[in-house]
């Protein structure tokens, strides 16, 4: 199923925008799991069970699992979600982009050897090095348009011709590269006026808004300012508040209820 | 060793400006190795062997061994020319960027895990999100600026207060970010006059300069515009036309003349 498809069922089946975020730290996951053969996974199992009912999307970010040579942990936990949840679709944030050959191997790592349904990419070096992911037409293509990170404004803010980079971004993409209809920008919580700007450019894309909670985006801002005509277009992710709600034997328990609160809160300003 | 300063006494050492791209596809390595159970590093380890006095550095591209769960490859191959080749530094091409706690991850991806001396990240999301690796005093840090491939002019050509994207990139690079001075560039020998134009903002800085051979870079004008005063300031890379020069049994030999020419080329107008 087309990815966009597949989330727009989600935000229907579980009445929920909240997508959570899998950035295991191997220190903060109970010591119980530590001792594990694949503890990064028992934990992120434990995670999506607890969760897979009040959300729209998974997103594991590629580096915790990179950095710890811990491979096997992510494909286990895509594979645990695809099988036991096959309603959610997995979000792999990798932040890919180089030149169209290197790309094509990085479409085949992320959709081939991951089999994600979708990725975040860098739009930094053109229209051309998106091509090899826009290709895949039932793959999500998340460009990062205004990120949550206050450096954001180093060049994303950047003024050309009466338009800001982060503006000239979301146009291309609603423009010139969605052919697919399959195109999806990140544009942080921590920005609502900009996340404003964005959604009058691009219609009614879907927007993945990371930014709430640790990062200190504002729910009913967010909400508020980003939102479609019909209360959704946007996946909104929360990692730390949600994964590590409890670092007890109770986390799972404690990861469902945040998940919970956080989906009724961005529930009461759709 | 702090990286610029490893890459200085190799360009003295072999007389070579010359980097060479270690990107393996399966497909067009000898049949003898395939069979074996390291077979890119197999490939990675003859072609090192034989070009390691002509070259003033190595840069494997991340995405040809994720994308085929050869993880173990690429350690093999940056251990053995680590061990085997001291003088000669290795590029890890990955083109990472991401917030800072994730960018963390990534930095010990590159640096703990593989033991790279260099990393190429992508600038989009700013200043903060290199801090992670920029901290690491000994490791080069080498931030996409003007890429080699045509898309590269979607949004590094855009102009802002008279001044380009990629020449912005250029500047803060050398005069706010470079604390340790341990800051490259990367600009694509396929742009020239870009070259000429960030050479004249970055001073002696050094460049990674990809697009020579399969992209169409010209190395007469590509040598001429990136120079520094004293005749080095450029890593040249070339991947295809050094490591596929033979795709026969004789592809170490094949694969060191090419080295040899280039370099040879190289120096004819440095």
């Amino acid at each position: 199923m087309n990815f966009i498809k597949a989330v727009e069922s989600a935000w229907k089946k579980n009445n929920s925008l909240v997508c959570v975020g899998l950035d295991p730290y191997i220190s903060k996951i109970p010591a119980h799991l530590r001792g594990l053969e694949n503890p990064l996974f028992e934990f992120n199992r434990a995670i999506v069970d607890a969760t897979s009912d009040l959300v729209c999307a998974f997103k594991p970010q590629m580096a915790f699992y990179s950095a710890l040579r811990a491979e096997q942990d992510l494909l286990l936990t895509i594979n645990h979600i695809h099988e036991n949840h096959p309603g959610i679709p997995v979000i792999l944030d990798a932040k890919r982009g180089d030149i169209g050959s290197t790309a094509e191997m990085y479409a085949k790592e992320v959709f081939d050897r991951y089999q994600a349904d979708a990725v975040t990419v860098n739009p930094y070096m053109g229209g051309d090095t998106l091509e090899p992911f826009l290709k895949k037409k039932d793959k999500g293509v998340i460009i990062l348009c205004r990120t949550s990170n206050p450096g954001s404004r180093d060049f994303q803010d950047l003024e050309s011709n009466g338009e800001r980079l982060y503006q000239i971004v979301a146009r291309k993409a609603s423009t010139e590269w969605n052919i697919s209809n399959n195109i999806l920008l990140v544009v942080g919580a921590t920005f609502p006026e900009e996340l404003k700007a964005i959604r009058s450019i691009v219609g009614e894309m879907p927007l993945l808004v990371p930014g709430i909670g640790a990062q200190g985006g504002d729910v009913e801002r967010t909400v508020t300012n980003g939102k479609t005509q019909n209360g959704t277009g946007m996946i909104i992710n929360s990692s730390r508040g949600i994964i590590y709600a409890s670092q007890g034997d109770d986390f799972g328990e404690a990861a469902r209820n945040a998940a919970k609160m956080l989906r009724d809160e961005i529930n009461r300003w759709r």
